[in-house]
């Protein structure tokens, strides 16, 4: 059968470009040999994530994933099994682990962070409200900001799908939030959906005055999946104690350039303030609590979640690439079956 | 009676000089009237911490002393009680507290951080080794660092008197331990005195290059009293889950200009790395938890601690000046007054 593949073409520069990507096309054996525990699985939604971004880079850290030219490009993805040497996968389950931009894959699940998606959780949400986005959020904000009620919390990529839901659980504990993000369309879905006390639209300037006067008391948790300009910003307003929530630097990612921290650490040690940085794959024995706490939340309406669903294996580069201009409203999808239609949420 | 007192007369920019200071002589009342609680003191032996040049910069952050052109030079020090309101402090008692650069003055002990330096500790004692260095270096390691027996520290500034503290009590808590300093003189005296494993003399070049074939396994716990191009290249080696311990930026706080965080944060993201700064009065509760073992490791021997004490009232200004030429061997005291002449460790 026919397998099309996306490998990158060549490093990124600057931004994204469709031509940094190559869409290939081969036989492969529809009936592949299996080692042991290996899966053989159709591959129908992608989670489009920043860090992807990242992995192409050359001069990425060694110990992270790798995609260099000629390489497959790796995502977070979800899709059906088809064939199964692994009794934890059998055919016909729903799954997400990290697999490729390619129609079909064999993989083991232990190399792949692979898990079924249990019924009556849908592929969409399996893929979309409660993996990596979510986790992300609740790890970064729980375990590494250490909520406390009464604390103001800000929050920048706000709209976005990690942000919304740091800045919302934030809310569910009790805190004061704040979100940033950019344009109106996003800031009012932040106020008025999210929940958030108030909003920044950095768009319209001057970041650090704004958060200076919605600030009175100084920021006391920095959620930042911006960086650079935004970060500094906080910097300026941080609490005493003041923690922050190292998740992203998108404002790096589609540029030559990396992401430089405060511009004065004496900042950071007068405040005795916390700078850390976090995967969400650093707490493996706590996913199922997290799970949890997140079902109930979203079951019960406390958290507004969105996602931006697109369509088409071909347009896997550009569909990527809309994540890095501010485009996409909500969790980006890609769905690049047909069996996967509708949006169940 | 007469008394002398440095004032600040410029904002220091670049290197200090002795022009940035005025002394000033005054007739003061040698009985003065003492409020309750109220002591005068005839101030005997200062410390000459880093920290007294950031309180002069005009930049400082909101909330941290400040000394202003006009005001008094304000440094930890160290005297005897000449007068008192205060019964917790009798007259003839040695006492430590946030002083003036000043032949006497009246504190308020409450608010100046005072205690009264019980026999048989000395005045030297209580000033040098026990009280803000010693503490520092304590409480950075160990409530922030979170050293683990095994893990590879790595200290700057480790001749310096926080530093050398630091890396025997990370040496103490089973630690592998590196030493970064300045000259053959003072890495010799970190490699056979306070036993560390290893040392890199900043002055020979590539510090990050040494790093890299000094911490195969990289750096665990990095405790920075300098800042810069050293801690970015212990960023360059930090392990995953590191943390680095902000304590002090000593390579910006004699220039015009700030200390930069590292170039790229997404390496403490993908590290997961933790990056703190504290200062020692963050943890007043735990001040008698952290003397009682600091005595402990002196008194048996397991903690070298080295002073370099120099003397004149009139010769403040370029003893506190030679903390930011590393001239200094050990924690810098200057002593003041006669009464105090011998050194007794």
């Amino acid at each position: 059968m026919k397998n099309r593949q996306w490998l990158l073409r060549r490093e990124p520069k600057g931004h994204l470009s469709a031509d940094d990507f190559e869409l290939v096309e081969r036989e492969i054996d529809a009936d592949p040999p299996l080692g042991s525990g290996q899966i053989l699985v159709k591959n129908q939604i992608f989670l489009c994530a920043p860090a992807i971004r990242g992995w192409m880079s050359s001069d990425r850290p060694s110990h992270v994933p790798g995609i260099n030219p000629g390489d497959p490009i790796i995502s977070l993805g979800g899709g059906r099994v088809v064939k199964s040497a692994n009794p934890k996968f059998p055919v016909g389950a729903s799954a997400y682990y990290v697999g490729q931009w390619a129609d079909y894959q064999v993989i083991d699940p232990a190399l792949t962070d692979a898990r079924v998606i249990e019924p009556p959780l849908s592929l969409f949400e399996g893929v979309g409200v409660y993996t990596i986005n979510m986790m992300t959020a609740y790890a970064g904000l729980v375990y590494v900001g250490e909520p406390k009620a009464g604390e103001t919390l800000v929050v920048s990529g706000a709209a976005g799908s990690v942000g919304s839901a740091a800045l919302q659980i934030g809310r569910i504990k009790g805190m004061r939030t704040l979100g940033i993000a950019g344009g109106r369309e996003k800031c009012d879905w932040v106020l008025n959906e999210c929940g958030a006390d108030a909003v920044i639209d950095y768009k319209k300037g001057d970041v650090a005055a704004r958060l200076a006067e919605l600030c009175p008391n100084r920021i006391d948790v920095f959620f930042d999946n911006v960086g650079g300009d935004i970060l500094q910003a906080a910097v300026d307003n941080i609490a005493k104690f003041g923690r922050i929530v190292l998740c992203g630097q998108i404002a790096s990612y589609d540029e030559r350039g990396p992401a430089p921290g405060p511009r004065d650490m004496m900042q950071i040690i007068y405040g005795s303030v916390k700078m850390q940085g976090f995967i969400v794959t650093d707490h493996p024995d706590r996913y199922q609590a997290m799970l949890a706490d997140l079902r109930q939340w979203v079951d019960g309406g406390l958290i507004r979640h969105r996602e931006d669903v697109r369509h088409g294996f071909e347009n896997l580069p550009s569909i990527y690439a809309a994540l890095f201009h501010g485009e996409n409203k909500g969790t980006l999808l890609a769905v690049t079956d047909d069996e996967v239609m509708h949006k169940p949420r």
